[in-house]
């Protein structure tokens, strides 16, 4: 226990101590970097499939999930694709000294909020070992000191990667410490890196439930969490079927095990019986398993019913609750009781009842005739983003690389006191 | 234990359920609750008088310090100044609604950033009563419900206060719940309301180092510091004099006992021998207490010796404590070891090093050539403050009603699916 304190304090006071020159790093200097690290990962692809390989024997010989294991693969692709990230993210503007917002007071101080980094960023994560790559790539354009402490079941995927990021950024003119990487899998590393708010700026958890439960709760670092994603779509009496049908697919079927897919959808009594057997079909015709409340079941036969537990489930999975509602008060109370305000959609023509659900549903992203796939910061424009943010603190939604600023105010005086 | 805890989470549920509505409410109710309640306060001022005279006489029976029992006072200029803080209010614009990024992407898809509430706010607080107005008058007009947790010093002013409050705003037409204030003053109440983060969507502390820790450590729910002041003024080699002098005495005597009061004055040596006399001097005068260091205790008689408690220390008070060194760097070295990163000055004439420093200085508020005293939201133009901020997440520094709110991302499609 002692010697992982020590062990995890050594690396946060390194990253601290990096923190006050990387936030004043030049941006052509942080971009080469990123290039050459992309660069490196991209020849180093064999020794990375390699390390990956171990790590797929390991899940496989503990019998992990297929998903699972998934997640945890590396092929040629999808190191291309990692690579092709942190181009893109070298492509972006430098947002660090951004001049905010410009003040000029009464007695002549010059007020400037001017844009700065939060310092070390925690990046606490489980198996997809391309976090590794992207949180790295999106913190060192922020400015933002990494200390990375990923999951165990890719530790020699992350370790391979993590070096030759930190080794290649070293000799690209980004300070020493400014990546710190965890290899160190014991679980008492999270408990103590989560205490350690003399040196960590902020923890960004990304994983299962149970893991950012646990973080959220006993945290003293300040927290941004991404939660669940239970997504709804409601298909108003309004709606236009033809799209109602085309967005309710999409957002179940497209890619059913991501946080902005839908888990329930909620249809308007007075459009039920026509919208519900056109759509149920689709969805049988892709292997959707479909749980109804009992008007869903007295229009489609054969269907199981769902329950209290149903409501509130994130299944990502080909699963799908459905339920008809009397009225758009109804749909919104059922958003703000079971959801988790991550996603929703309403499908409608009409545009005071669009208005009237933007307005009071309470999620990161509401949508009006669209699909909630959408909630992504690519789509959002951001370019590249660490995660979808459910809290309200901070940052909502998609977090690109403005998300992981903060801000100090420069005052500019020429000799004033307070009277 | 069991009926502490319904008795908070019932009156917790009551806010979450009105802040889905305060949320909503026009601008012009918001502001005439403002007005309201300020007259009511002012109507009632001999009664909040008499109230506030048993906290007064129960701190002075408990013989609390002078300090205290002064924060805790009310008469007639303190309540009219509550009340101008709020006509203050009513009149600075509503920021909910407000488009604060507009995208639009290829595929169509309008996207729009769009301000919103933070929610339910908790505010856990000491002693002065005043917070009890300012605070529901900010997040009043941020439209988020706040729920009260004053001290136990201050029971009888507070319920008053609140009364007056909470019974004007509802017959304003304020949705009910939107302001709860706890009567309960069991300690018990503040663990169990900092774990409440299915109703509270953020906790503002403010008073003792001691409560701010406590919660920083053991809330659940997103916490927004107000940490201590441990300000500097940096005296560089090329400072002009007479700014210096007047700086520096503006910094530690116009207001000893809050929390961007200088606390340790830094010189350049090559200027101690020209300046710290003449400075001492003027502070001697002032009754100001000097501890200095190994160099400045040669160039001036008599002083203590400062500890490397002193360094770290906030005084509150009129004692300084004074550094004589060799560089820029070593001043910055200073700042970022033993501040509090709130609130640090430099006075020099050189563009160069007063560039340097208010680039490298890491705290919420940085000054070249004026007194520190001025980091405060009024005084940057943001109309009110409900704190100071030492924390980067969310917000940093003066935290007006910007820094109360949260953003959605709302979505206006025709149909767009994710391909």
């Amino acid at each position: 226990m002692i010697n992982t304190k020590k062990y995890i304090i050594e690396k946060a006071e390194r990253a601290k101590k990096a923190s006050k020159k990387l936030g004043l790093v030049p941006t052509v200097v942080k971009n080469l970097a990123l290039l050459k690290i992309a660069e490196n990962i991209l020849k180093n692809s064999d020794r990375i499939i390699s390390e990956n390989l171990k790590d797929i024997k390991n899940a496989e010989k503990q019998k992990l999930s297929f998903a699972l294991i998934d997640r945890l693969k590396l092929n040629e692709k999808r190191i291309i694709s990692m690579a092709d990230g942190l181009k893109q993210i070298a492509k972006l503007p430098d947002l660090i000294g951004e001049v905010i917002e410009k003040i000029k007071r009464p007695n002549g101080l010059k007020i400037e909020r001017i844009r700065v980094p939060l310092g070390v960023i925690g990046i606490i994560y489980e198996s997809r070992p391309n976090v590794t790559v992207d949180s790295v790539g999106l913190c060192l354009k922020s400015g933002n000191c990494t200390i990375l402490r990923g999951g165990s079941e890719a530790i020699n995927s992350n370790k391979i990667l993590s070096k030759i990021i930190y080794e290649t950024a070293y000799s690209s003119g980004i300070p020493d410490g400014s990546i710190e990487f965890i290899d160190n899998t014991n679980r008492i590393i999270i408990s103590e890196m989560i205490h350690l708010s003399d040196y960590i700026d902020c923890i960004i958890p990304r994983g299962g439930e149970g893991l950012i439960k646990y973080i959220r709760e006993n945290s003293s670092v300040p927290v941004i969490a991404h939660g669940k994603g239970v997504c709804h779509i409601y298909v108003d009496k309004y709606a236009d079927i033809e799209k109602a049908i085309k967005i309710s697919f999409n957002a179940k079927v497209q890619r059913p095990g991501v946080c902005n897919a839908m888990e329930t959808l909620l249809v308007h009594k007075e459009i039920a019986e026509k919208f519900l057997p056109i759509m149920i079909a689709e969805y049988k015709k892709a292997g959707v398993e479909i749980r109804g409340c009992e008007k869903t079941r007295r229009i489609i036969n054969g269907i199981k019913f769902a329950t209290e537990n149903d409501w509130y489930a994130e299944y990502l999975d080909l699963i799908l609750s459905v339920k008809v509602v009397s009225s758009i008060d109804e749909a919104i109370m059922h958003i703000e009781k079971y959801g988790s305000h991550h996603s929703d959609a309403i499908v409608t023509e009409n545009k005071k009842f669009a208005e009237k659900f933007l307005k009071e549903v309470d999620s990161a992203a509401v949508y009006h005739n669209a699909s909630t796939r959408f909630t992504d910061g690519s789509e959002f424009g951001m370019g590249a983003e660490i995660g979808i943010s459910t809290q309200k603190m901070h940052a909502r939604g998609p977090m690109g690389l403005r998300e992981l600023t903060s801000y100090k105010f420069v005052v500019h005086g020429n000799g004033q006191i307070k009277k």
